[in-house]
């Protein structure tokens, strides 16, 4: 015998994308030291912590310090006081009751979606729209259920729901036969969102198939819009056919602190080789206790400082700030003749790209000619191709300049 | 179709083993809710965070909460700032030359150790030492790879390396063909460990047989002993076949900061199904990539501090009350006429129960009538069974009392 390896690995296609991004830009900046790049590629954010989060974060660490006050291994699952308050603010509010032990606090909704398919048996199929964000195939590829890459950048076994200017970025309910379903609302890449009654068809389709909603709502703090659902579960009957993500990263600033959280409802069962009903909470529960150890209790400590009145107030402020560039960026690029769509209730300005060039070309003129960061829609998949994403994170200052840069190109 | 679930969480036994003893502690806590348990089951430490630590996780707070030095997604593989100080202070002194993109920051050894197993191929023969970390077979049961577990308590296809007084616990080579080792020294449960030499020939057997080792060192600051590795790089040749896995829970009080860190030298190769040789350091760097977002930074920062001198010599202290603890331990249950392993290059003392009785029986004993929480061997393993853990992580007063209870038994 000898060990070996995961050859599933080796359907991956190319870099991870942000990885690829961040190696054109390095060599860009190598090769012109002195060009001051404006990026707006990954969607990361600019504004630092505020006031009240740095406060908690610093005295935790205090507690941290102390002997009396110092604590060891956390629950897994994260700390009551912090699941407590995200009951409280972020689903009470809408009409959502959760018990405690439904809720999952973690390091990052990438991690959860990335690891939540070692739940699913191998053979499940898994729909995905397109375009998509990577970590959903990627993860779904490396565990061996995509089949292998083709020609068109489609995996065989992978089912794709195109979302483009052609549907309104409305991706039709699966003709085929899915089994796992991966939305992400308000959507990343495209910025674009499902009202009410969009996603109720995605509840009922599941309900009527057996499938299962994995919900990504890493950007609902950036919903504006009376008719976007803030939660999945303000729809009747997703508790039953839906988990849920959410992330603290670009509501407060914490993509380098790290933190999020997951909904496993109890209602949500799929089914076992005999047919029979398994509920998800306490597969998932096992399979954090197994492996994960929590997270850093001062992190946990800053994010429940969000749920203060202050903490509120401040993050507001953020995410009007960031609002502002999205507007700012809508209008640019509009008066420039652009088709643009998102950035309405999301930070991300999905962008048509002039004249049918493609987009890592587009990607490409941005960087060298406007020295802007932008990130490619075929990175997203193939039916990203043509567009390019632009992100509101950056600093006010920072997206005029670089609107300005662009209206200076000419397509 | 229907989505369906991964049933090789069926064959997981038992509760998670720390799951377990905290609902027996917590059921005997509500029934007696006025004594003073001293717990020194669950191996998690009591010295708080050193000074050094505490300001340089404060001031990297500080820095997060400032517009002109917040930083955001950090490398995915850690910072190069903790990344270079490791293979400084805990590589270059051994002898051992690491490169940068060999050394991959996590939020645990836990994590590391439970997700390593995704790199290799579904029928690779994975072999643990018996007792063992229940991490290393629960995720490989969840992966399929276990087959079911018998009425003896082992997996059908999992090989076990029986660690027991009769053979000083030092394993066997594998009789059987196995591609995956899972080695832990110092040894989590038995707190015994392998010499260089005894070192070397699992080193030798693993290149003979094609094998990889996964070594799990999260205990090397422990190590007293001269005649004791510190890291199995040490041995020649180990950077062929061998993952080397460290965190600073035990270290330096982490295990409620999270902070940890895993080797993937680029000389690791395992075999694809063409019997070529494919390098783990790009897969774990893709796994990486994937499904981590990196440790939040000023945990980073925190972790940093230890390598300074003032941050060095606080670590030091708080190892050396440790150590006191496991001596104290040791002498007092060695005085009572038990039979006591471990503890020397190690905070885990590994106790034969006396009068043959079972291990949860005597933990059972433990609880009720000395009010000492330990953790029952039979949950490390079938060879576990007749033994029971104690850690060296409690307060010196407290350690020092449960010895005093303990002393006042019958067996």
């Amino acid at each position: 015998m000898v060990a070996t390896v995961n050859e599933n690995f080796d359907l991956i296609q190319n870099n991870y994308l942000f990885v690829e991004i961040a190696r054109r830009v390095d060599e860009f900046q190598k090769q012109n030291p002195d060009v001051d790049l404006i990026k707006m590629g990954i969607g990361d954010v600019t504004r630092p912590l505020s006031k009240t989060v740095v406060k908690a974060f610093k005295d935790a660490v205090d507690e941290m310090g102390n002997a009396d006050t110092f604590r060891g291994y956390g629950p897994e699952q994260g700390y009551d006081f912090l699941i407590e308050k995200i009951i409280e603010n972020d689903y009470e509010p809408l009409g959502v009751e959760l018990k405690n032990s439904e809720v999952f606090i973690s390091d990052g909704a990438k991690c959860d979606t990335g690891n939540f398919q070692e739940l699913f048996s191998q053979d499940n199929i898994i729909a995905v729209t397109d375009p998509v964000y990577p970590v959903y195939v990627d993860s779904n590829v490396m565990a061996g259920r995509s089949g292998k890459p083709q020609e068109d950048g489609f995996y065989e076994n992978i089912v794709y729901l195109p979302a483009t200017a052609e549907n309104d970025f409305i991706p039709e309910l699966p003709k085929e036969d899915v089994d796992i379903i991966y939305l992400c609302y308000p959507n990343n890449p495209t910025g674009t969102t499902l009202t009410y009654d969009q996603l109720k068809q995605w509840v009922d389709y599941a309900k009527e198939n057996d499938a299962l909603i994995l919900f990504d709502a890493a950007y609902e703090a950036f919903i504006k819009s009376d008719d976007v659902p803030h939660s999945i579960y303000e729809i009747e009957g997703a508790k039953d056919v839906a988990i849920e993500f959410k992330s603290y990263s670009k509501v407060a600033g914490f993509t380098g602190t790290r933190c999020a959280y997951c909904v496993v409802p109890e209602e949500v069962t799929i089914k076992n080789s005999k047919g029979e009903d398994v509920q998800l909470t306490p597969l998932w529960n096992r399979r954090q206790s197994t492996k994960f150890n929590g997270v850093s209790y001062p992190v946990q400590k800053a994010a429940e400082a969000i749920y203060t009145p202050e903490g509120k107030k401040e993050i507001q402020e953020d995410l009007d700030y960031y609002v502002k560039n999205a507007q700012l960026i809508r209008q640019s690029l509009e008066d420039l003749g652009l088709d643009v769509y998102g950035g309405v209730d999301s930070p991300y300005i999905w962008v048509k790209t002039p004249n049918g060039i493609d987009s890592w070309e587009f990607f490409d003129i941005l960087l060298n000619d406007a020295n802007v960061v932008s990130t490619p829609g075929a990175g997203f998949g193939p039916s990203g191709e043509g567009y390019i994403r632009l992100t509101a994170f950056n600093t006010y200052e920072k997206t005029k300049e670089a609107m300005e840069r662009i209206a200076q190109l000419e397509f």
